[in-house]
């Protein structure tokens, strides 16, 4: 059992900060939840439906006494929020995050927090919906889930430590690596996906018949293009912050698609089966049937 | 209330065509069910779960008085299978099909069927899971479904009212169109989404650190790979068949992931935004909440 967290703030209270109050409620492991967000009538929701005990509007009121405070809004604000941030926050506290990307808030988070960058610690719970509001919090979202945690250096162990025992209490596995490790990890299992799906709507909604074709789109084009329904704001900004390795997977991605294209042009049935037999075996190894949610 | 098949040959007793007799006998809509395929395993499997009431090996005894034949192998075999059984055809059994393509088994049929190709319905049900195999086959698999069927200047109306009939009575919804437009159409919104995700997996399993890469892919890339887990034998004869449509759309597609790389290249993020804002708020209109199966 882990010692409740005193006094919670999530900045963000949508799906992913949302989910992390509830969690910790759910699990006894946290006193006082406090949201700050832009969004009025999202903050009164999330009070409305117990996400959250209070609603703040300034940091200088939620901050005071705060044990862990969770950045859970787009990454792209990351260092707009740290900057209000940072003056407010008591020594002791201890401030993490749940951003999609990892090298650009530990670079925003050393530019903005200074001496207390010890007290940060990165973090990403590979969990998400492609709804989004505090509406969509649910305590177990993170149930079984992964969450990376990529502290630098500097970062202390107690800090560290706690911000794992949370998460753990969610009911996530914790893992931990390398900021840069993490970022080209994830550009190919997830950031180069979204673009996939949100580009294959894309494509069939701008052609003149986009009606019939999606009449007739059955349930491996709705599984292919679910995510493409995830918030714009928040994967642009993800893309942004993650630029460099998305290119070079969407360029290792676009050489894939163009061998394939010599096998079909070519008519080389063999080899193209043979690519997709490599494919099928891998996702049946990979993913377990059992594993799938169906 | 549909008047009963009297005998239904089921030439390849798979997902789709094992299905297709548990539906009719479902609703009463069938008396016998031959079904004719080159894996005897499967075809046990077939009889000992009822699916079929007997097995045929060749086709002379099977097709002897069929009023319905339904080809539900893999679509590169119709020109071989259609081959061997238009000899044994009785004039008035009507024959149909559930090829994913359209113009490649018309132009079969049409080269091997001679004077009986006016009984020849082309159909293609659009419903399908990445299991296969007689045991996959479930009775409520058309339930609701969309079955296209592509009938030829020559094909007589009492043959495709039966083969319509049939998949209503199977719970389908049948809609009519021309071969080409059915082969146009799927290429944007099967074929291709089935290259996109054999292409992500495989792309991803070649690389060194393959398991590390999956290990951190979370619920979206599962969605989006869930495809690649279909019959390649299955998949490597549409791709071939539907050939030209499929390189058109995968030009397109590459267009546009162009396009979107640009826009990430050149940091263009309200552009990037805007995109991904379009394709989510098409995926919303175009497939509701409630109709999406999770």
């Amino acid at each position: 059992m882990v010692e409740p967290v005193t006094k919670l703030v999530v900045v963000g209270v949508g799906l992913i900060g949302g989910s992390f109050a509830l969690a910790l409620r759910e699990a006894a492991a946290v006193k006082t939840v406090i949201g700050v967000g832009r969004g009025q009538s999202n903050l009164e929701q999330a009070l409305a439906s117990r996400v959250i005990d209070e609603a703040s509007a300034d940091f200088a009121t939620a901050l005071r006494g705060a044990e862990l405070v969770l950045l859970a809004m787009p990454v792209g604000q990351t260092g707009s929020v740290l900057r209000q941030m940072s003056a407010q926050l008591d020594p002791q506290t201890i401030v993490t995050d749940a951003g999609s990307t990892k090298q650009d808030v530990v670079r925003c988070a050393r530019a903005e927090l200074g001496s207390r960058f010890s007290r940060f610690v990165p973090g990403h719970p590979i969990a998400g919906a492609e709804t989004s509001g505090a509406l969509a919090a649910r305590a177990d979202l993170f149930r079984g889930k992964t969450v990376v945690l990529t502290p630098e250096p500097q970062t202390e162990a107690d800090a560290l430590a706690r911000v794992a025992a949370c998460w753990r209490a969610a009911g996530a596995v914790v893992a931990q690596m390398d900021a840069r490790e993490h970022d080209r990890t994830l550009a190919a299992v997830s950031h180069l996906p979204h673009l996939l799906a949100y580009a294959l709507v894309g494509e069939i909604e701008d052609r003149d018949n986009a009606d019939s074709l999606f009449h007739f789109a059955g349930s491996g084009f709705r599984d292919v293009t679910r995510i493409s329904e995830s918030s714009p704001e928040m994967w642009r900004d993800i893309l942004l912050a993650n630029r460099e390795a998305v290119l070079a997977e969407l360029d290792a991605y676009q050489a894939r698609l163009a061998g394939l294209r010599s096998l079909l042009e070519a008519k080389d049935g063999a080899r193209l089966e043979q690519a997709l037999s490599r494919a099928r075996e891998a996702r049946r190894a990979r993913f377990p049937a059992r594993s799938d949610p169906q």
